[in-house]
């Protein structure tokens, strides 16, 4: 059965701006069913935690703007589960927040904080790693999170070191963290064996959260515990929306994982993807035999070849020539791109900004 | 003043479909801003055509199915110039058909036959030379062309070969016609100096045309005899209806102009080209300085060159990475090739038309 005691945050705040054209700021990927599958991100994820905490136990954080079309996704949710994030500010207040929420309701809550965007194969797995994650931190102060044992050198993900001598319950102390590497380093990093990627997924109780904020972000720690009387309670949401402003803009990874001691991983094999861009999307994705992966149902393709192709299914697309290009269409903005210069999707997306506005993104 | 007895039958009944997907059946290319001048092709002939006979003598020949857009280009139309043409047989039927109901009207007309599409950048030059040629045929037994001196080997084009030595007011003989040529004998044409590009612009007076249809396509001349009676009333277009499928599907060129004796040319020179392929749009645009000719209010090119790309003004594209590539989207259908590759756009229609259907056509 599910224990009463174990409580889900999905992350749900982002604008996914490396999956634009189809991500947009009023539309974020997490609503998007990117790869076809019947369901979108956010849907899967809510999906899979259903098996891991009471349903009433599922919070999603999100941001004013995406909470219709979170109602409009997951209709089952009760109002009470969904939670405005004033403005975007990263993960770390998110995580403060949440927190000091769940400290006001239930004091040995231990709490999964995940995002709404990733890619899960395994589901079977996932749920055994993440009970026993919750298991873990039930009984430990430990600040855990899950690695996931790399299959290529990528240098789209942050990496996490850990210590091979010293487990204990399949479960290791972290040494460092890496930022995105070169690829030379990423390269490094899957030779040694002692390298996992950084899922982003952290699982903690509540009490050792309230102690990691109070030691490594005080400041924004004293800015939720002045709203200690109203969580859970009608005027939650007013109070907090005049307060959030005064948080720090920083990540969980950079604000309390890289700088606390306590922090261990497990390490993880759930066929897991942060599906952030169209290269993934496109690893992901079933091919034909050129190697294209199409999504549409007019697409001709004449001597196209590894290409990642999306557009709508009432639009025909001829294409010809093309090899390993990136080809998204939507209503209102078409990308052409080098598959290889997907990482410059963020910046056209801000030349896009600079040069028209808010209007396309 | 213009001269009353000069008559124009503008061709309006093609489809366009090397121009596709921005060309459709139900909206072909002669209707469209193709290369966002203000005014679309048959705009811009119908202007041309006002300076050199009276408005009331300006026919169009095109299919029912256009006429609606016809009269929304062209406001200031009367009904009874224009003139439906009940199927799609080529332009001979075309020019037969116009031939007999001006002998009904006015046994003395001078008609110069158009297509509607062309694209003329010297209209006072055109000016000129159409009247040069409207009065060498009043006044001679002539079927004339005009005949456009070449600038380039292009293998999309007939060639003229005229006879240098006989000339009469700058008219001179024709010797040969030929079809597209292949590379190497359209480079044979050009150095040779005595081929001149076919504009398909014909001029004629009805007297010589009757004559040559009599002689070279004898039937089709009867089939328009028959109805001898009705040019000109209230029931042209039903008997014409009738008697239209009876007509062979050829060509002006073919039906008439290879065989007849009396074939003379005019070599001109203004400005002109056939809009008929996306690459002579191309080479008819402005381009930036990496050679992209670009039509569209929100395009951002990032490091394409050499390619021609049109998509809707409300649209952003951002393109990267390509080289001499066609990019032309449209609300339902895109279109990405390769430029060198167009000449099979029409192979893709084809293509298209076998999977989905008239659809996207």
């Amino acid at each position: 059965m599910s224990n009463q005691n174990n409580y889900v945050a999905i992350m749900a705040g982002g604008i996914g701006s490396r999956f634009w054209p189809v991500s947009r700021t009023g539309y974020p990927k997490q609503f998007i069913d990117i790869l076809g599958t019947g369901r979108s991100l956010i849907q899967w994820t809510y999906q899979r935690f259903k098996h891991i905490c009471p349903q009433e136990n599922i919070y999603f954080i999100t941001n004013q703007q995406y909470i219709q079309t979170l109602k409009e996704q997951i209709p089952e949710l009760n109002d009470a589960n969904i939670i405005s994030e004033p403005s975007r500010k990263n993960t770390a207040p998110c995580a403060a927040y949440f927190a000091h929420k769940m400290m006001s309701l239930n004091p040995n809550a231990n709490i999964i904080m995940s995002p709404a965007d990733h890619l899960i194969m395994d589901e079977r797995a996932f749920e055994r790693t993440a009970l026993d994650a919750l298991n873990f931190v039930s009984t430990h102060d430990a600040l855990l999170t899950l690695g996931i044992k790399p299959t290529r050198p990528d240098t789209g993900y942050g990496y996490i070191q850990y210590d091979v001598e010293e487990e204990l319950d399949m479960v290791y102390r972290v040494k460092t963290f890496t930022e995105k590497p070169s690829l030379e380093l990423a390269r490094t990093f899957l030779k040694s064996g002692d390298f996992l990627w950084n899922s982003g997924i952290f699982v903690w109780n509540v009490k050792t959260i309230m102690e990691a904020l109070d030691r490594y972000l005080p400041e924004m720690h004293e800015v939720f515990t002045m709203a200690k009387n109203v969580y859970n309670t009608p005027r939650e949401a007013e109070v907090i929306s005049n307060l959030y402003s005064q948080c720090t803009n920083i990540s969980i990874d950079y604000g309390i994982m890289e700088k606390a001691k306590n922090v261990f991983v497990i390490p993880s094999y759930f066929g897991w993807c942060d599906l952030g861009t169209w290269e993934s999307a496109y690893e992901n994705s079933e091919k034909d035999y050129l190697g294209n992966a199409v999504y549409g149902d007019n697409v001709m393709v004449i001597d196209a070849s590894e290409c990642m192709i999306k557009v709508p299914n009432e639009k025909l697309l001829v294409v010809q020539g093309l090899e390993q290009f990136i080809v998204i269409d939507t209503p209102d903005v078409l990308l052409i791109c080098e598959r290889n210069r997907e990482q410059q999707i963020k910046e056209y997306v801000a030349e896009v900004k600079r040069n028209k506005g808010e209007k396309f993104l």
